[in-house]
């Protein structure tokens, strides 16, 4: 099942977390040698990097246990190097965390993923099976299962695999993370970038907002299924099976759209519902000097694989960004339901 | 003068300006095999690139000379790579094209360039010279001087030091770019992408609406100066020359603030104006795993320098984007006037 780059790739994401600790202590030094932070600040940035450390350590000490028992000890663990894209990594797991499993998510979810569930209501029968590719730390899928679903969450990145382990399994473990840290540009004062949390923070469900999210028991009763690997792969022999398949800045990311889309409407029941919500700004690397993609070539696409354009509308959302920053990026996303 | 490493770099942007008509021409090709656009759409596209090239092979021509008839021979023309860095550099040069020397940037220019201008007036004497370090395009040191100052413009990249002297000296040459044409992320359509307007337009001048820029006449009569350099070296024998400074989205690209804002203060006459405008988001990539400075680090340093603060106000503005963009940056940059 895996490979063994898989292996070194994820070999390396643990060191990153096991060395998070020494490696921004290291950068405390240097601060504290340029004399642009007093003592005090140096003394709540250290707390701040402790707690956050807290997390990668746990999470590196559950993460290869977390893809089962006999997954636990085939991840090398010796001589293993990682970089600055590690760490990276690392920081972009902490907005994830708070956009997904803290209070300080609470707006952005209700905005992209409360439409989410409405429409999930509003066109699909209860209990039908609910594909998320892409699904990150899970909560949509989550709120999906909460909200009277089978949801399937997919997801390749291993290390926001292992941060929905945590978030999702903790047995009441709870941190508190201080997710941008890492990153205070356009703020007024260094102590605007020691924002902090609780993480996960299961109190409430958006779908049921009086009802606590309890993601081992969905899982426990089948309601919430997890499956790692690249979307390709593990869909590949996979037909007619989902009664709709949400994708949540999924189109995004990914480098074959057009086969892709094909893809999802091969996975869905015939009615199937596909929802799609994002900005289509193309984050990968390899589309050249022209970006290829309009939400209208979307919308081509979908119709040329077989999909009628039931809905659409737009939804203005940030994406995990620091609340006290003075530079705001705003998405207006569109919004969209496709039938099959 | 010049080194020979800035004179391989020099070339390789030479070559990338001689080469984009060609290369975007693969591009388009490569789009018509994937069929995703239709013929019409493509001829629309290939009518865009050819306008953009044409500046660019203008550019390119003229681009030696522009530094001095002695220094137009000196660059290597054979055998020299450039890479997909410098033709992101003509991106972005069509991007403060666009900017500082179109109708599309007159909203842009308003929000920031105005309140320079205002400032200037407040706080310094008429007939002053006025330092702009990182002037790109020169759009502002321009305007300087056409309102009744000495404006020494100052700018280290080539390719933005050509671009500057193309707009100011084309003796009556204009040409229709399409700035936006390579970054069609977050729209609605294809055609969205085909923004297009005149470059250099000259019309109007935003110190004084009712008169044309006439960048020539500004040089002929030395109220505008341009220096090409890095800006340590370049001032690193001046000092209390400047009666005001000018720095605009530029400390947020240098590595050594705190060298930087030492330099500015020595550079000013007693009683001389620093005016700084810009979010504070470090684009420079040595800075590590913690971003350094945040708006407050600015003042403490500019303190520490000698400065008082006298003037301190928010200004919200975005920087050179499709207007049909979905995904909006907004700036709530820091206006701040220092004395020293």
């Amino acid at each position: 099942m895996w490979t063994t780059n898989e292996r070194q790739e994820f070999a390396a994401c643990l060191a990153a977390m096991t060395s998070y600790r020494k490696e921004c202590q290291k950068a405390i030094l240097k601060m504290h040698k340029q004399g642009l932070r007093t003592d005090d600040q140096l003394a709540k940035l250290n707390e701040a990097i402790n707690n956050n450390a807290n997390l990668f350590e746990y999470m590196a000490e559950r993460g290869p246990e977390s893809f089962g028992p006999e997954n636990a000890n085939m991840f090398p663990k010796i001589n293993i190097h990682f970089d600055d894209q590690d760490l990276n990594q690392l920081d972009a797991c902490l907005h994830s965390a708070a956009r997904d499993w803290t209070s300080l998510g609470d707006a952005e979810r209700g905005e992209v993923y409360s439409p989410v569930i409405a429409a999930l209501h509003k066109y699909v029968q209860p209990n039908e099976e609910v594909l998320v590719p892409g699904s990150g730390l899970c909560r949509l899928a989550v709120e999906i299962a909460q909200s009277g679903f089978i949801a399937e969450a997919n997801e390749s990145s291993f290390v926001m695999l292992v941060m929905a382990f945590i978030s999702m399994f903790s047995d009441g473990a709870q941190f508190l993370i201080f997710p941008f840290v890492h990153q205070i540009s356009g703020l007024d004062k260094f102590e605007d970038s020691l924002i902090s949390a609780v993480f996960p923070d299961l109190s409430s469900s958006l779908a049921d907002p009086g009802l606590s999210l309890d993601p081992p028991s969905l899982i426990e009763s089948s309601r919430l299924v997890l499956k790692a690997g690249k979307f390709e792969g593990v869909y590949a022999n996979v037909s007619e099976k989902f009664g709709a398949i949400v994708t949540c800045f999924f189109i995004d990311v990914i480098s074959d759209v057009q086969n892709t889309i094909i893809n999802l409407h091969k996975l869905l029941k015939d009615g199937g519902i596909w929802i799609n919500i994002g900005p289509i700004v193309n984050h990968n690397q390899s589309v050249g000097f022209f970006s290829p993609l309009t939400l209208e070539d979307i919308d081509r696409m979908a119709r040329n694989a077989g999909f009628d354009i039931i809905e659409q509308s737009r939804i203005d959302t940030s994406y995990s960004q620091n609340p006290k920053t003075h530079v705001k990026t705003r998405y207006s996303t569109q919004f969209s339901v496709y039938r099959k």
